[in-house]
């Protein structure tokens, strides 16, 4: 090899600089964020706002301030740790993802994105290496929305999706407000620097479990992500009339535990797909009165439809409301829309940059579409984006056994590094 | 007439009585209770040992103790309001229903036999009648079961179908223990005497709303009760697997709310009657986590089921395990049988002094089935015992919407009246 290669001499530097990932330090804290609000059977509940997703951030912030990165935070309670760059005002490089969880999530889901993130400025600290623009690692807002609906709020209010005055009101099951719950976070880290939303930014990766079953099945631990399947929520409320259980007749009863469930079975034959890639789910279910004796008077059921082609998305949206006002008898049906998002497609450039990375490592990558949702999601419609996806076991994902490898996580810690010191040349944008 | 006719005067001076009953002084009553908990559309939420309920004994116990009444409380907090008989060691004549409501629930149900108990008593008194007997009208505790499951806990405890000491450790749904709220309920009444549970007792009568259409329907204002369905309660557990509602295909599912709907279904087709007698009613379904992007990985929903013939209701039960099994696909289920109670028949000779009271007022009255579980059903295993129905707008029960007549709720008030009279005199027993 010549010394003076100029194609090899950079890819050597960049397995050197790879290899300043630590394996150790990133699993250790991946184990140390699984502590706080641990749920049995190797879980965690951390949701949005909530006193652990608190003590989370503080860790985050503390991890950050002891390495002499930047920490700042937005109006949202988007939390950023910059290194900084060489070139004072280019637009930095972005990567992350988010600490909060299902109520019965797992140790994974989100916090492997912002640590993966962290290892990476750790990485390039350790090397020693300086980047043309600064790399900020930042864990978003309320992704997943178990707590206040709809999740990526965080990502949204950044991006200028939704306004963050409209976050402020939601409320969640115990009647919290979203705006109190936020002032009670950004209250516990008053040492961190207020920035505002929607700073220029030269591009966004993030890392994260796949959450499928793809690449455990391929063996391949790099996910090459080309896009995320369009999205719809609706909420679905039938109205019956609450009656005895023990004297109303059958027949004359308008029953909305019945008639809901009658609308789902309908449901459940327009979205059947051999091709097995609709995703239809109906995760939430709220009965009224709710007693054994009572039959029920009120149903309220939400539906997550997703497919990656735009067309059939629009196609299966529109059968909701007359499927369930059809299946509902005597019963009367409100179908509200309550999120609309179209699929996205990755930009090109992220998406070769991460397959470069990949391959200079020796890392098998495959592409492929994220079933899941993210805050990726959102800023690929700011600047270029892409995602970088590692393996977990049997898919299993919002779920306490959501599980993953030390070692690919690692190697997605990598990958990730290399296509952001990419990223961070100036000259690259 | 002749003066001494030993048949015509008895009847004669029943008539007297029986106008003693104030159908002003009734509804007047039921409306000032209607105010204790009151919900939107005329409905009432008047709990089980609730702050309500603990209102409406308060009034009840004034209402009593203006006019003399004892009053004496059991271990269970079963309220009795008792006017002296001439016999002393005499075994009284009890009378009553209950003052808890469903959490949406109506008016009349219950209170309406308190009230028309009481009635009885301020027309006795009104009267200047002695009876042989004493007569106690009585308020049992949590008959709805709607907050401590199961219902009618009260009547089992003083019959002996139950222990007090199991229902003590129930929790509600905010884990409030039965035992903790039964203790202040107590304490909101320390005036009244306390009573051993079980006291031998000569005859029970309750007074109720129908909850049911018949007697509307026919335009007849009095119903005599043959007797009390059959009731099986079973609490079922569908297991599945939480998965994310956009990454993980639905071939692969184990949801625990498809496979309860699909359990559902079954029973649905099981359950079917020609003849509409059997009730089968899923009242309660709770999903966990119950997020609308999280495939549910629990769900328990509750089966009532009840019908009049024993045999019927046996063969329907044995059904339950094996379909709900059959059903759940990937997922796995468990059946729990949580209340069982064969049909019951009332005494010939109550029903017989029924028939024989709404005669004498020349009420119209025709025998029907409860559809409906009451307090009767477990007073019947300790003396003879018999109800009285009256109409109730459209059979609606359960329901803020309940309603019925001040002029069939006094009609029935005077058949209880004349029934307990009769059955007051010692010769009768």
């Amino acid at each position: 090899m010549s010394k003076a290669d100029p194609i090899l001499e950079p890819l050597q530097s960049m397995a050197n600089l790879a290899e300043r990932v630590s394996q150790e330090r990133l699993w250790g804290r991946l184990m140390e964020m699984a502590r706080i609000g641990a749920i049995p059977g190797n879980g965690v509940n951390r949701q949005a706002l909530s006193d652990e997703d608190i003590a989370a951030r503080r860790l985050l912030t503390d991890w950050a301030q002891d390495r002499g990165f930047g920490v700042l935070v937005d109006g949202i309670g988007n939390l950023f740790l910059r290194r900084a760059g060489r070139v004072p005002n280019a637009p930095p490089i972005l990567t992350g993802s988010h600490l909060d969880s299902q109520p019965r999530g797992g140790r994974f889901d989100g916090v492997y994105g912002v640590l993966a993130g962290l290892e990476a400025l750790e990485a390039l600290e350790d090397a020693g290496m300086t980047t043309d623009r600064s790399i900020v690692t930042v864990a978003w807002t309320n992704e997943e929305g178990g707590r206040f609906a709809p999740g990526a709020m965080g990502s949204m209010v950044f991006s200028g999706a939704r306004q963050l005055e409209d976050c402020l009101e939601v409320r969640d099951a115990e009647g919290v407000r979203f705006g109190d719950a936020l002032s009670d976070t950004l209250a516990a880290t008053p040492d961190v620097e207020a920035v505002d939303f929607n700073f220029p930014l030269a591009g966004y990766v993030e890392a994260h479990i796949e959450q499928g079953p793809v690449l455990e099945a391929e063996e391949v631990p790099i996910g090459i992500v080309t896009g995320i399947q369009g999205l719809r929520w609706f909420e679905v409320e039938v109205l019956g009339e609450t009656a005895h259980a023990g004297a109303a007749p059958l027949r004359g009863r308008r029953d909305a535990l019945q008639a809901a469930l009658a609308a789902i079975q309908s449901l459940n034959e327009v979205m059947h797909d051999e091709l097995d890639t609709v995703r239809f789910t109906v995760g939430r279910f709220e009965v009224s009165p709710n007693t054994p004796n009572s039959v029920a008077g009120q149903v309220v059921f939400t539906i997550d439809l997703r497919h990656p082609d735009a067309v059939v998305l629009e196609r299966l949206s529109e059968a909701v409301r007359p499927i369930c006002e059809a299946a509902a008898g005597g019963c009367q049906v409100q179908v509200r829309e309550t999120f609309n998002r179209l699929p996205c497609v990755f930009d090109q450039g992220v998406r070769g940059l991460i397959a470069e990375s990949a391959q200079s490592l020796t890392l098998p990558a495959i592409p492929l579409p994220s079933g899941a949702f993210h805050d990726a999601l959102f800023l690929n419609d700011i600047c270029p984006t892409g995602m970088i996806f590692v393996p977990c076991e049997k898919g299993i994902s919002h779920n306490p056994a959501e599980n993953a490898k030390p070692e690919d996580l690692a190697a997605g810690a990598r990958v990730l590094l290399l296509t952001l010191a990419k990223m961070a040349a100036e000259s690259t944008r």
